[in-house]
């Protein structure tokens, strides 16, 4: 056999599902234009800072104290109490530790949830655009996921909730909500999250809330937040919450999440937990705890810093008669279309060429992100600036 | 509703395999003795060494320059070069890069071979008493796995070959085998790898080979290792070889591993890791480059150090007329049954109240396993004699 041969019947003897996972859009417009000379990449979800020195090293302390063996599954009690400290701190209800358990990234936060509920015959609903590893985690389980698009109006993203409601039919095992949205920006407001409850609570369907951009919120004072579904549900509702360190405190490369589940699923994330990844690493849990202790000051000021990026993408492409764009109300994102544009890959792979900047392509978010491009504004802002300069006239301007 | 019927409640609302998934054995017992004052715990297979400086130090500068921010999927490429020069220098074959994936952890391994290979319908062969969340990571993802015993005999514990080719059925897509096995510390013998290889390759079923514990064999002279499956395949054959930092470095708390596969599987595994954690923390990345390059000695000291261990509990209980032992010939643990004892759990505790040890019970590694008590060696021998001080005479000598 040939190589291409042998990789193909290698590809035939291994589950179809997997096989056929698809490649994200993100990527295939990332690889097309990572090697370019010079090029500004904006198709990422993370900032352009490392993570603050003073919790670097509250994880080098830990190290260099030993704490280098096997621990608790869902977390060492310190950082499960911290996470409880600050949920409390923020939301003003308690979350006790025992609904609580540390993942190794909001992925895996993600992916137990889908081992837990959506498997082979089920299905899930969920608010797109939205980040596509959903559909992937979902597939991996065996489960299927049905699209409700949120829409462009001229004050912001909309969701219909009375589509979201028709969606959901028999199998339906759980709806799944990412607000602050990633890749729009959307907040779902706070009387459609109890609708939502109310309806979840007389169907039995699970809501999954992916509050990852929770902090990240511009059109109320500084230190406004999202609101969640931990502020108008009951510990034992049918209340999943997915949240991860890498976007407040600028620790994408340290892979910790945390899920806050009914008390009742502790032993359950306990086994998924041992089963899947067998814990996070322990002396990076010391770092995580500290974020959340002394942390606040950090995230206060990474929001002002997006605050000025949306300022500064917003209000140079507001100017292109041809850019159909609302300021995002929050997470990180511009999702913005251009007109006459159906094909957000080539759109995109077009102005690495023409203007050597990377986008994400809308096509990628699922259900109605076609015909628009992601950008990140989380980086610097000089950056920014930099970005538009190429951006505007390439796009017409 | 009150909280227990909430539970049940909520209990039900998930998938039943997840919702049933047996609690570990070795845990039942672990909470049963934990705080007990004063015990020898035994249970766990872990050492007590911390993580040598050097590689923590490597980590450690990695993170102070700021490399935590989100890095390839299947590894930094640093990493995955140095794990080529340690396989090929260990066994004399070249594993190429593309063929490598770091994960976070051996275990984390093991889900995304299950994710890509025992779905539901699907069937494994495992070679038992093996590690117990093998079975689990199987029923997760939809599979079942089929067990066949090794059987332990005067000079050590054998496989009886054709036993294991008559339990592959038409559903079988996978056979496991953990060589050095945790617990037994069998080895499978070369001649039988070949043939179970050729057993394979007619039948199209793929082998996934647990190497975890290579390194720690104790019959051949120092620097001895077992064979591994690698030398004996082509990089195109139906093979998935697991392995950890965890035990060769003393890094179980780190929570890194690799998998070797078809090069053609690249794309997979990255698509995997992506869905499941999205890549390992990268600063770590650098520390565990280092363990591979630099630290061969750490391995060698290690090796030695478990030589003497075992030779510290073997020496001991071989003594006793009621005890039923041969000297494990790798892996750090020692599988020993107690004449007349038929229910390992009620012994294991027994152990606990009577001589304040902590060892595993059997029963928990599958069949094969009731009627023993795995006792780890991987310790510090003054650990080791306290606990044989303490175990002898509560198990009658």
């Amino acid at each position: 056999m040939d190589g291409q041969t042998a990789g193909d019947d290698l590809l035939s003897a291994i589950r179809p599902e997997i096989a056929q996972l698809p490649e994200s859009g993100i990527l295939i417009v990332a690889n097309y234009g990572r090697e370019k000379e010079g090029l500004l990449p904006l198709w990422f979800g993370e900032g352009d800072l490392p993570t603050p020195d003073f919790i670097g090293e509250a994880a080098t302390t830990a190290l260099k104290a030993g704490n280098t063996f096997y621990t608790y599954q869902r977390g060492i009690p310190p950082l499960r109490q911290a996470l409880s400290d600050y949920l409390e701190r923020l939301y003003s209800v308690p979350v006790a530790t025992d609904r609580l358990t540390v993942t190794t990234s909001g992925m895996q936060a993600i992916m137990l949830t889908m081992q837990m509920l959506v498997g082979p015959g089920d299905e899930m609903v969920a608010v797109s655009p939205v980040w596509p590893n959903i559909f992937s985690a979902a597939r991996i389980t065996g489960g299927t996921v049905r699209q409700v698009a949120t829409e462009r109006r001229e004050d912001g993203w909309r969701l219909d909730l009375d589509r979201l409601v028709d969606a959901c039919g028999p199998k339906t095992r759980a709806i799944f909500i990412n607000s602050p949205s990633n890749p729009t920006g959307w907040i779902m407001p706070e009387e459609d999250m109890i609708a939502l409850r109310d309806f979840a609570r007389g169907r039995g369907i699970w809501i999954i809330a992916d509050e990852v951009y929770g902090r990240f919120v511009y059109d109320g004072p500084e230190g406004s937040r999202a609101p969640s579904f931990l502020e108008i549900t009951e510990p034992d509702d049918r209340l999943i919450v997915i949240n991860t360190f890498s976007k407040n405190w600028s620790m994408t490369g340290w892979r910790i999440g945390w899920v806050v589940a009914p008390p009742a699923l502790g032993r359950v994330y306990e086994n998924l937990v041992q089963f899947n990844t067998s814990g996070t690493t322990t002396f990076l849990q010391h770092g995580a705890a500290t974020a959340l202790n002394d942390g606040d000051p950090t995230v206060d000021a990474l929001v002002e810093r997006c605050r000025k990026g949306r300022e500064i993408v917003c209000s140079r492409l507001e100017t292109l008669p041809n850019i159909r764009l609302t300021r995002p109300a929050g997470a990180f994102y511009l999702l913005f279309g251009v007109e006459g544009e159906t094909d957000s890959i080539a759109l995109a792979k077009s102005l690495i060429d023409r203007a050597g900047v990377g986008l994400a392509p809308g096509s990628a978010f699922g259900e109605g992100g076609e015909g628009y491009l992601r950008l990140c504004f989380a980086g610097s802002h000089a950056h920014l600036e930099k970005a538009m300069d190429r951006l505007v006239p390439a796009l017409g301007g």
